[in-house]
């Protein structure tokens, strides 16, 4: 059973709008061992959406957007027209949204739904998901929007398909993430295990310093806790647990009952971002100080103005003074400082743009620190510095392993 | 000219990586002028590529990824037999490659490109784009790394295109953003212009807060100016200029020559974290103090222990003490504070998950200081914190309005 993911929307066709929405439900059917076919993206265009439901229907198919009140919204009328079924006042629906909505006189049409489709509750927006089921397959239709599409489909798309179609035969996977590794770390050792055994699939996912592998197989899956340790034994201080290294340092805070202050100039609060969308980061980070300015990394972490003066802001001797300042002004177990230059102006010949100095440092224990150099782009040399100067903590921490010095 | 937009990837197929390519081209192509005919995303397979190609071939066609020297890339290969051009080294690219890469040992496989192909220059990574041309349109193949993929595109794609396929009767587009508005405040005003010119194309982009609408029309482009005004006199304090809220703050405070500081308590440098993504935000933003833990809240913002145990860290009383403590602290011309539950947990009945202060001040001038309720979702949460507060604070600066007083 293959699924399709088609989304549909001119925000998203033309770049205003991330597709989130295909990245959430390939991740999760692909988890659940569902082969995903392809995604399409398509125009909110009447003719253009039917056109698409036909080429689909011999597939199991996962429709977002269009479904909302509002002017630019088609795809349940192409359903509408497409099925031959005709609109009904869905009775439960619209007394459920009166009550949510008792302020609003816009809530009829919400609640039509087409004859002989399956009205699913939305209980975050208005406009309830449908399933069409036809003789080959199922097209279900989901609203656009992650927050009212993505509990939809967690609590009553996925149990359906899992209960009707749970994948017969899913292939093995192993996942495993490395982190401050580069691609061409990795492939000779991959090439080795796919000449070995050319029925593995083999993904090498980089991402700023961060690598993330993935084997598959459809037999013999005893082979992956075999290639799992080849991997381990060739890179023993760089494996970590999860999807991103964000996620690892944090579950290993957490479990270390541990605390963490950053200092962060060039990463603009990208780093206490990324630990902070995660539920419990108030266990372990105290906060950050983003001491943007100059006067800023003199006021609330002590760095001396000479310091300044003499090495520059960019300086390994500046990253220094910043984590000193987070060690001995706040009660932190760990610190992470960063300064450099993110561009796309402000570097010099000696520290061109990319140039980022961390240091990661324990209370009453060693200091971390040096220079990573990154190719000019603002966002990737941010993203670079949030990446590296997280893995480097999590060496430090699960490993006992320096990084930069 | 249709443009049609095909990646190649389990990885974003399975979504493990968003589809940030093909965001980049739809959003460069549309505003060209271009029309987007659709996205497709297709596995790391060497029939389903080829299938693919096949059914594209009428199209004028950007394909990203796998074009990389990993044991996954297989869209060279892919292509070598489908146009059934043997592969050839070029050696331009080669020599290039050897300098730029002295130490590598493994470039001659990237230097090899099919026969009849025209090689684009990679000046960030080692795999050369390849231009396939046939009767019908043609097929650009380039590689997956944003980084990669979208200065070759920008410097030798876009060009190509524009010289032989610039856009005729490309339609014209408005393109208005609006902030501290939600989708229904401004669909009525939408109906009534369907309604009175039901040849133009409306689309309402609402995203925490904001709104993005765009109006598309072939005819009578001077229609556009008079729907511009008409919506400025419907809503004269909510638009603004600029794809994000954050770029039309930024620029407005580098016009007025304003600093700016911050506080953050639950967007946990997501404030920041955004001006900072973009280049000269160093001349206003002097710094975040991302006071997540209490104690932190007290010694860098002097927020009194007396508040906080009175009205909880999550109170109007802390967001103003807050935004207070960073205008006596600081020089900042304007301050910034927030503090509120993303949850999952820590809501109470009284101020429940969602819950979020915000305070938007001026140096010697009025506070703007209120409650914004959401729905609960961390990360939606956040980027509805997010918004909010660049909003009010852009809303002072440009129409000294207040949003929440």
């Amino acid at each position: 059973m293959q699924v399709e993911i088609l989304t549909i929307g001119d925000e998203v066709l033309e770049g205003q709008t991330q597709n989130s929405n295909a990245t959430f439900l390939g991740k999760v059917l692909s988890e659940k061992g569902y082969s995903i076919a392809r995604h399409r993206v398509i125009p909110d265009d009447h003719a253009v959406i039917q056109e698409a439901f036909k080429e689909s229907l011999s597939d199991f198919v996962l429709v977002t957007g269009g479904l909302g009140p509002t002017i630019d919204d088609l795809t349940k009328n192409a359903a509408v027209e497409f099925f031959r079924a005709p609109l009904e006042l869905d009775q439960e629906i619209y007394a459920e949204l009166k009550t949510r909505y008792p302020d609003s006189d816009d809530l009829k049409s919400q609640a039509m739904v087409p004859k002989g489709a399956l009205a699913l509750r939305n209980r975050v927006g208005t406009a309830p998901g449908l399933l069409f089921k036809k003789e080959k397959g199922s097209l279900f239709l989901l609203p656009g929007p992650p927050r009212e599409m993505e509990p939809m489909f967690l609590e009553q798309v996925a149990p359906l398909l899992d209960s009707q179609f749970a994948p017969k035969n899913a292939p093995s996977m192993l996942r495993l993430s490395l982190c401050m590794l580069r691609e061409l770390d990795v492939d000779p050792i991959l090439r080795e295990i796919k000449k070995e055994h050319p029925d593995v699939e083999i993904g090498i996912y980089p991402s700023y310093g961060t690598l993330q592998l993935r084997f598959k197989v459809t037999q013999l899956p005893e082979r992956l806790d075999q290639w799992k340790e080849r991997i381990r034994q060739a890179f023993p201080t760089h494996l970590f647990e999860g999807a991103s290294i964000a996620e690892a340092l944090h579950r290993l805070l957490i479990e270390k009952g541990k605390t963490l202050a950053l200092a962060e100039s060039c990463s603009g609060g990208a780093i206490s971002q990324r630990l902070t969308a995660m539920p419990d980061a108030s266990k372990y980070l105290l906060g950050s100080l983003v001491v943007y300015s100059n006067a800023w990394k003199r006021q609330f972490l002590g760095v001396q103005e000479k310091t300044l003066e003499k090495h520059g802001a960019v300086s390994r001797e500046t990253a220094l003074e910043m984590v000193q300042g987070l060690l001995t002004e706040t009660e932190a177990d760990y610190a992470i400082a960063v300064t450099g230059t993110a561009g796309p102006t402000g570097g010099t010949d000696e520290k061109p743009v990319g140039t980022v100095y961390i240091a990661v440092a324990e209370k009453g224990g060693a200091t971390d620190a040096g220079k990573v150099s990154m190719r000019p782009n603002r966002s990737s040399i941010i993203e670079h510095t949030v990446q590296r100067s997280l893995g480097a903590l999590y060496r430090k921490l699960a490993y006992n392993k320096d990084s930069f010095s």
